[in-house]
């Protein structure tokens, strides 16, 4: 049986919190004894990933209360709960069935009148046959001409998460022979951002996919009819151009606008949609079915090792415990993101969605204020531009952040040059070796400005090269570590209220409705 | 005199940390006070610009504390001493003379036997004349053909500001007939992003520019090899596609590898670069000189401003005091820098480099530890993509975040749509005027999941268009605000040995020098 509770209500809280400044990370990674530990401190993932924590804050102590932790906590009775469809987003009274799109964890779904794992494959299987009609040249634009482009239309979860998968594997396509269409993706109601993309592409030759689970989204529908004016003007039929990706109960689905419409529905949080049909019109598009099935299958791969209750062998849920003792036991305020493969130059921004929108909460489940710290800032950029950049603060600032590295030991283009005896590629891994000691241990300097304090975790995940199944993989780390996060912080990671006051006011703003310093603001800006 | 001492040893310290809690903003900004607090805490900047902190913390009380801590950190008078050519970099005995690049704000600077306003004009006029050359083909590539792209390598100071400026004005530029070239970025020595890079162009109509201040950036020199590869391997001479920008002691400064080298020198650090020749080169050969200066004109304007002793008449120094009260007595842990405008998609970065690798130390300018938290987190994305992702965090999060929104009337690209009664343009500013006063007033809800408490702090600046001299007003702004920050933390801003220890451990796991978990973190990633 299930209880939902607050962190602090537990045993292994108090355990942990107890714990606090146990792990001298400066003597635990240093000589024989560091090497035993990257050894020790590693827990396989999917698709050839590893997720090694030896630079965590950690030892046998720690790691034994965040183990009871998670038990007292029924972290895996949670998930087997979500998976199994139970009502996990309490406040909208709604299943979390993301995992379905990518695989059948536990039992047979059925909402809605349907059993969802078809649905979704159903939806699936839509956008595969329609991609490749397109790339086959069944489906053309009314001069007969094959599409060569694919436009995203979408903001939040619509852009972040398809267009950080489109960008990871764009390389990886191009050099294995996958890359069907070149995809752009249009977000900012700001009028400039469609105006840029629109004069990057050749729009006779584009297909634009319409992402919105309402329906009603401002910014998508907005950018919708620039999009439609610009073919228009260009004296083509935007009918012939679009596709949607809705609810089967949005004013989209029936539309005849569309050359198709590819459904989601209520049980999908839009930071939580690149594996259905939200990403997987635009990357089945992008790449071909194949490649985006692949990508599926490195995401259920993942999901089932975070079915396992013991966190050793659960790296999700371990990465979040980690986490959640970094946050409230250590204080720790804020989370680096720092991807050394220029591929993922936007998965940190993904991931400050994913992580921030799903816990960035005050109050639990229930509605009650909680009296611990919750999610923390995530941010992020690729190595080695970050060293060039941030990096002076995370090893010499007043504030500990910890750090999130992902590394690969093999590049996506096949491409490479030899400089001083090592190529990029050797360059770019020996940076981020480098990085987590230097940040772990540190180095004494009589001059303190040259003084490297040293203490600082950090974790790598570690693959071979980023693939498809990598991807997928990782995606599902992430999704399934901040799931667990929520569950830990006992908040509903799956609804965001806190984004619906901004709404309301711009509308009373655009209906001149206000007064006060609301109505003195948005003279300033003319409206 | 000067005088350089902490922060916590002049008087108003203890007064401001004294104020911590003292404005209620919900009640403040409430009703007509709030109107009257936007007509009253605004103080304008160059190029049309104005900083509004009506949103801040602040009353005549707070702000009278700051006033005397500007006072007593003679913050003026250490800007007074910078601009004038004193060796304020001490820790490396430098020169700091950036503002230099745009205008004469003191005293004749003398160094290395030259006028240094007389060198950095002499550059700047050099990189004029070349971008002229190349757009009125007198410099063309060896089949007597236009040059079309202008491709910068570097990273760091080299590529994040100079992106950030030319993504800030590409549409302008269409816009307005100035866009000469197309301009794209090298910068991570991940050979993915030089293969990315490459394969979106076409090398042969193809200029490069490298940066490197001395000559020996790893990541910068290995990209150069990795072009010039590809310039050879297209039968092109890279002699004839490459200029330089670099130091003249460099290694590269008299090299006949580039059609033309462009100095700067060690008074510029890479992060405030962007005014230099690090800068120009690139811009003017996209935008034309013309636009370039119209650039600098906008920051020279605003560097006038921030020399003014009264904080209320000097918007930087205003902004980076409530900065400090925000981060030292109020114990925010980050910053949120939002533009409501999706050409400074990349300005967040950059200002993520300025701010926190120039204050993100732990000892002063003496090599004393500081007993007090320094520069924050600095992250962020453009409005209103931000509001579908991260916002949740920034609105019902347990931490607050003080934000830093930007906002322009008008946008860029000249064209725009018509939806349910407003353009996208209102709908933009609608939506940054009503984000201040959610994030400032919040909400009562009887349901505390949609309950806002408000108290989230925030500034706006706000401008008629982002031109290239609101451009250059916003970069001197944040600039002298980082500076101020540092004076006020008693930091040496114009070093970054924080990045130092990396690099050398880097150079050992390419050199296998390596035993313990660093040789175990090498194996993994196959070094």
């Amino acid at each position: 049986m299930i209880s939902w509770k607050n962190l602090d209500t537990v045993p292994a809280y108090k355990k942990m919190m107890a714990l606090r400044g146990r792990v001298n990370l400066q003597t635990a990674m240093a000589g024989e004894s560091g090497a035993q530990r990257v050894k020790k401190y590693a827990a396989p993932m999917a698709a050839g990933l590893c997720y090694h924590y030896a630079a965590k804050q950690v030892d046998g102590e720690v790691l034994s209360a965040l183990k009871e932790l998670a038990e007292e906590m029924q972290l895996a009775e949670k998930f087997e709960a979500l998976y199994n469809g139970e009502v996990i987003n309490t406040g909208e009274k709604r299943l979390v069935l993301h995992q379905l799109t990518r695989g059948q964890l536990g039992k047979k779904v059925m909402a809605d009148g349907v059993d969802k794992r078809t649905f979704y494959l159903g939806e699936q299987k839509k956008a595969a046959d329609f991609a490749k009609k397109v790339h086959a040249g069944e489906i053309l634009n009314a001069a007969g001409e094959k599409f060569t482009t694919v436009v995203q239309i979408g903001i939040g979860g619509s852009d972040l998460g398809p267009r950080a998968m489109y960008l990871a594997l764009e390389n990886w396509a191009r050099q294995n022979g996958s890359l069907k269409m070149e995809a752009r993706f249009i977000s900012n109601v700001d009028p400039d951002d469609a105006a840029s993309v629109l004069k990057s592409i050749d729009v006779a030759h584009s297909l634009f996919v319409l992402v919105s689970k309402s329906g009603t989204t401002l910014e998508t529908l907005t950018n919708e009819s620039f999009v439609k004016d610009a073919l228009k003007n260009a004296g083509l039929d935007p009918a012939r151009h679009m596709v949607a990706v809705t609810s089967e109960t949005s004013p989209l689905a029936k539309s005849r606008d569309y050359l198709a419409a590819f459904f989601m529905d209520d049980y999908i949080g839009g930071r939580y949609s690149s594996t259905s049909c939200v990403g997987g019109a635009v990357l089945s598009l992008a790449f071909g079915p194949e490649v985006f099935e692949r990508f599926l299958a490195g995401a259920a791969e993942e999901d089932k090792l975070a079915a396992n209750p013991d966190p050793l062998q659960n790296p999700a849920m371990l990465d979040a415990l980690i986490g959640v003792y970094e946050r409230n036991a250590q204080g720790y305020p804020a989370t680096a993101v720092l991807p050394y493969s220029q591929a993922l130059s936007r998965f940190p921004a993904h991931l400050q969605q994913l992580d921030m929108e799903s816990n960035g909460k005050s109050v639990n489940r229930f509605g009650e204020p909680v009296s611990y710290v919750t999610g923390p800032v995530i941010f992020g950029e690729p190595g080695t531009n970050g060293q060039h950049s941030f990096y002076q603060l995370l090893h010499q600032g007043t504030d500990v952040i910890p750090l999130q590295f992902v590394g690969f030991r093999r590049n996506q283009a096949g491409m490479d040059v030899d400089i001083q005896g090592s190529t990029s590629q050797q360059k770019l891994c020996a940076n981020v070796a480098a990085q987590i000691m230097a940040f772990a241990c540190g180095k004494h300097d009589d001059n303190p400005n040259k003084h490297f304090e040293g203490g600082r975790p950090s974790s790598i995940i570690i693959g071979d090269q980023l693939t498809p199944e990598a991807l997928g993989a990782l995606l599902s780390h992430f999704e399934n570590k901040v799931m667990f996060q929520g569950f830990l912080w006992n908040l509903n990671s799956f609804d965001q209220e806190g984004v619906q006051l901004g709404k309301v006011l711009a509308k009373r703003v655009l209906a001149h409705e206000t007064d006060g310093a609301l109505k003195a603001f948005s003279d300033l800006m003319d409206i």
